[in-house]
């Protein structure tokens, strides 16, 4: 190597091949697009037309979010195909909490090395889920990154805008004591709690991913913990621009029902919750008897179950709980709010 | 353990350290705001009025980056007071390319195990640079990955939204023969480049980051390679918007100039670069003399003392030349548009 000098893809990093990986998904890239999309994949910035003539006072709501360590378990199995899903899922349900729809939508893939097939997986999971949502998969980034990021480890990072209408932007006012919370069903720990899920799972209990689930052996362990996160956006979203008496979305995600539904509430009221309302999937079972986690610890780790919560006025809450599951999202009025400290409280 | 259960903090991931390190930077993140920013920091999403009153037809230009291996720079040092501005400063420059303003940024910061101080000194810095560029920093995500990242290693990734006036949307019509090329001064790698410098200087010619570097005593190697990303917004902008003699604006970033000056070129057109027409940066002559790096691969890996290159007419050269080096950025013509295939050539 001395003798020939140093070059860039000596050292590790092939511009090439992500530029490569990145055409065989053009087509699906592609898909995503609308007329509101101005440019094409290569430009330095990605163009979207922000003109919004249909809003009267648009408000752009963003986030950012990665999918942890879910990457691992697809590491574990070989399948990326989910991990695409999870990105993009988990940044549309954060923005549908401010009652906004999804525009546009940018990836950053990082790595050690990279791998086609894993990225090439990733980038068109990532299309589908846009696809599936009408949002835009305007942009991303790939990095190459050895000695940062562990041999064959990636992280998945996404970035979402999308746009409410100034007067539809939640948390609404109006949340008062009697309102009642519908729980709509996650598949799984959707991108939350990986690495308390791998530790008692693997390094405790000494389980492989191909090993029947014990809660449940219909399925392997693996394809348990790789359930993409479920998009919310299309079972929720009509209702909420027909229906004012959604008065406040929260996605489930890190920290569970505790950490996440204070975020929506005002601070006099608090959230009651019926624990026996719903039934803990069996991923969440297998955890908790396995590696015998605090029941209170479990709850401040993962949804168990429940992977969005809504707010609603108590005259409603039967028509809209029936609306979401005829959209397909399994829905059930889970408790209700009282006058309090803006707590949560399972009962 | 087994004794106990297993509980999320046992299992590598402490949500409150993150919680309580972004306390302690919060005035910096506020001090990035105005009274287009609508929502605090917790929310599920980040809130920004997207009016654009003063528009005609507002385009909005997004983007996402990484800062690449440059983290292992700062871990060898300690000193990650520059990352937050090197990733701001990518994404501003970026976006900057289609003549735009930035609005808003979002970060995400992955690590092994993470360090407050490391945590606070990357966002307080990337409040800092988007406070310079009057870009409000609305929000962000932290990830702790074992297992995922190298134990002490970090990715620092960041999310863009800027809006520029359709009609001044860069690169503009009407490149042609003739055009000069304006060369930005870069004050080291930026971002780019960082798996191949640390193989030469660290691997193969064994120095460390306390060493004088070879070719300018005057500096270290680590504060050489750390060096913050220059921002070009504050010098270059306003031109923008007052002169449209500026036809095009190319970021160079990885792939140097071969790679990214294309990005903004006609089909017709290509651009012959007169490579003694500035002085390459010590940083890249010890590089090069170090790692016998072919001539052709440091061109097409670093900047080589070269951010950005603006085309613009050839009767406004000069004026915006000096304009630019009045504002704070040193600049020169380095080259010129010729008849050709959107080529790149050093003469």
């Amino acid at each position: 190597m001395s003798d020939q000098g140093l070059t860039y893809s000596a050292a590790g990093v092939d511009i090439d091949a992500a530029q490569n990986s990145l055409q065989s998904v053009g087509d699906a890239i592609t898909a995503t697009h609308n007329e509101n999309v101005l440019g094409g994949i290569g430009s330095f910035g990605c163009l979207y037309d922000g003109s919004l003539a249909e809003y009267d006072r648009p408000i752009l709501v963003s986030s950012i979010d990665g999918v942890g360590t879910k990457t691992k378990i697809a590491q574990m199995t070989g399948d990326y195909s989910g991990i695409g899903h999870d990105i993009v899922n988990h940044c549309i349900n954060d923005i549908l909490c401010q009652g906004a729809k999804p525009l546009f939508f940018l990836d950053y893939f990082g790595c050690s090395k990279l791998d086609a097939a894993e990225f090439e997986a990733v980038v068109r999971g990532a299309a589908d889920a846009c696809k599936s949502a009408g949002c835009a998969l305007v942009g991303g980034e790939t990095a190459e990154m050895p000695g940062v990021y562990e041999f064959g480890e990636i992280d998945v990072v996404g970035s979402i805008v999308g746009v409410v209408e100034g007067s539809k932007r939640l948390p609404g006012i109006g949340m008062k004591a009697g309102d009642r919370l519908i729980g709509l069903a996650s598949n799984g720990l959707h991108t939350n709690g990986y690495s308390l899920a791998r530790r008692v799972l693997f390094e405790h209990a000494q389980l492989s991913v191909s090993d029947p689930l014990p809660t449940d052996s219909s399925t392997t362990v693996g394809e348990a913990l790789l359930k993409p996160h479920t998009c919310y956006f299309n079972a929720v979203y009509a209702l909420l621009q027909a229906n004012s008496s959604i008065k406040a979305v929260a996605h489930i995600t890190g920290g569970g029902l505790y950490d996440n539904l204070p975020r929506v509430l005002p601070s006099d009221l608090q959230a009651k919750i019926v624990q026996r309302s719903w039934e803990p999937l069996p991923i969440f079972r297998a955890i908790q008897e396995l590696g015998q986690v605090p029941e209170d610890d479990l709850y401040r780790t993962f949804n168990m179950g429940i992977g969005m919560v809504l707010v609603v006025d108590q005259d409603d809450a039967d028509t809209i709980t029936e609306a979401i599951n005829a959209n397909g999202i399994a829905a059930a009025e889970i408790g209700k709010l009282h006058s309090g400290n803006r707590e949560v409280t399972l009962v």
